[in-house]
């Protein structure tokens, strides 16, 4: 945690007093990510699991389809630069990259439904939770989440079954915390199939599209979605479960995956 | 605000008990910028005030320096496209395009303080700001969050003097919601300076340079900031408050702008 975390003087204002005192801030990080010698993107993220988040980009860009394509992954933390080498070596023209960026993403733009270049198969799977096993789940997402407590600055993601979380992630950006969450679901061959993803952020189509793509069937968070999301959720088979709050939580799509018992 | 909101039927779980209601989500729009008959980007938004984000995103990203540039503005919301006319009709190369994305900006990229295209000035303003205005300003802004109190699913921002708030934004993107404020008052020649943004979003390097780019010298908002937000503040003469919740707040840079009294 203390990779993420810069403690620095404030001046905090208490009714009506000023005291000078050490604070913690979430820390800012820019990370240029390589794929076989050419520059993709920067991203501003944590500085913590740089692997995870370049191999996760890359794949919820469309520019790595399996894990069997990487051959190496090399993170310079001290020059910002994670280096992806993968199977295939044809350099994309800028032109090319451009095009994408704008129509598919870098996190602003849109990463569209009904662009030709994302593939969005239909979530198929029987998976089911019971209202009782979201909470806990929540509850066990936000006892992890360390440096949101220190800082209240950072996003979390999860990846779960229906009992317990198995693979965890925080990063100042909402999409950064679940690309690494998939990145190092890719590299340490964890399956995803059948799932369940926790999300601190609000649910967008673009972090939608990320969950189809990894083949995950109930997304929840404490967080709203957008109606886009909702609408993707509902179309790709996906349980989309929102403002999860105490004993309360509401069910956006495909309510047939939520369990009797809770 | 209506258009900004979708409603849509959900199954609200609440303490065991599921029923059938409808509920208010934001809208995510796909709005595409194109300047001088070149695409730039696509934003996801929420569907108002388009011509405010057009203006304000491309004056962000530094494709536009001044409001005199501005030949016309053509928002066809049906096809969510905004056409932008300025001066001069250089087109842009994908190259000099794709490498702008990367080191400088949409959203997830960079705008990095040291890139040799982002000039940012120090802000030169006498202005200062008591604790108990802060706490007003705040409180006002809370007030006008129409559409979040309907969906929690937006940001807002705004424009104020220390006294009251002149202008006022929602958005699903923080970014947005911060552009939309400074394409308006490019747009209706409302001065920036000596002035105070308020947003609901956390405090990143991009948002202050937003920020430092209209020679605004405070910022406040209700959530954290990052390291490097807190460093280009410090470095930019920008007075960031931060954590404003009730009666407490936290001066992270150039608290010389924090007033007594109260």
């Amino acid at each position: 945690m203390e990779n993420e975390i810069e403690r620095i003087p404030i001046l905090r204002v208490s009714d009506g007093n000023a005291s000078r005192i050490e604070d913690m801030v979430a820390r800012e990080f820019p990370l240029t990510i390589i794929l076989n010698d050419q520059e993709m993107v920067t991203l501003l993220c944590s500085p913590v699991n740089l692997d995870y988040l370049a191999v996760g980009f890359l794949y919820s860009e469309g520019f790595l389809q399996d894990s069997d394509e990487i051959k190496r992954v090399v993170v310079d933390q001290q020059r910002g630069v994670a280096r992806v080498e993968v199977e295939g070596n044809e350099e994309l023209s800028s032109d090319v990259l451009f095009k994408r960026m704008i129509t598919s993403g870098c996190g602003r733009g849109a990463s569209f439904y009904s662009a030709t270049d994302i593939t969005s198969q239909k979530v198929e799977s029987g998976t089911q939770i019971s209202p009782a096993e979201v909470r806990s789940l929540v509850l066990e997402f936000q006892h992890r989440s360390s440096t949101y407590r220190a800082t209240g600055g950072v996003h979390s993601a999860a990846l779960s079954d229906t009992g317990s979380i198995q693979v965890f992630s925080e990063d100042i950006g909402r999409h950064n915390a679940i690309d690494k969450v998939f990145g190092q679901c890719l590299l340490e061959g964890i399956s995803t199939n059948g799932k369940v993803v926790v999300t601190s952020g609000r649910i967008s189509s673009e972090i939608l599209l990320k969950v189809a793509r990894r083949n995950v069937p109930i997304i929840v968070s404490k967080s709203a979605p957008t109606d886009l999301g909702v609408k993707l959720a509902d179309d790709l088979g996906i349980t989309l479960i929102g403002f999860v709050r105490g004993k309360r939580m509401n069910v956006y799509s495909n309510d047939w995956r939520i369990a009797d018992s809770g």
